[in-house]
């Protein structure tokens, strides 16, 4: 499926939350991800998650099964260099 | 349509981003909004963003025709009051 993560972290575990997001999914701004998984990808993705994370920290994800019924548009700076439009 | 918007500013402008994304939007986490817009509304938003917006900023627009395809899940703490889950 499609996933959609954001990220909001207390800056000593950003890097820790960035390494493990790369590892399954696309950067694509910020503390925003993208990219397709499978399930077991995605339960493995939110079980290393809920070990990096503590209080305060909030992780959001956004679950599509397809990605076709998904617009992407960015305005501004494209930070990342995958070309992922629609 | 149902709109996910994420934003990357300069600290400089953040809080007038912040602003207007809330004016058209809900906020969900940090620098992330959703909400459901018609399409003069999110021209608005965008002609506005793209104001207050300078080099190096980055504003990303996801779209959905309805939100019912999209599914959302929360790890962590939720920062906004609203529910929407689905």
């Amino acid at each position: 499926m499609y996933v959609i993560l954001v990220y909001d972290m207390n800056t000593k575990r950003v890097g820790k939350m960035l390494k493990l997001c790369r590892k399954y999914l696309n950067w694509i701004q910020n503390s925003v991800f993208e990219g397709e998984l499978t399930k077991v990808q995605l339960e493995n993705l939110k079980a290393e998650a809920k070990e990096i994370m503590k209080e305060g920290d909030s992780l959001i994800l956004f679950k599509n099964r397809e990605q076709y019924w998904l617009q992407k548009e960015v305005i501004g700076e494209e930070k990342s260099s995958i070309d992922n439009f629609l």
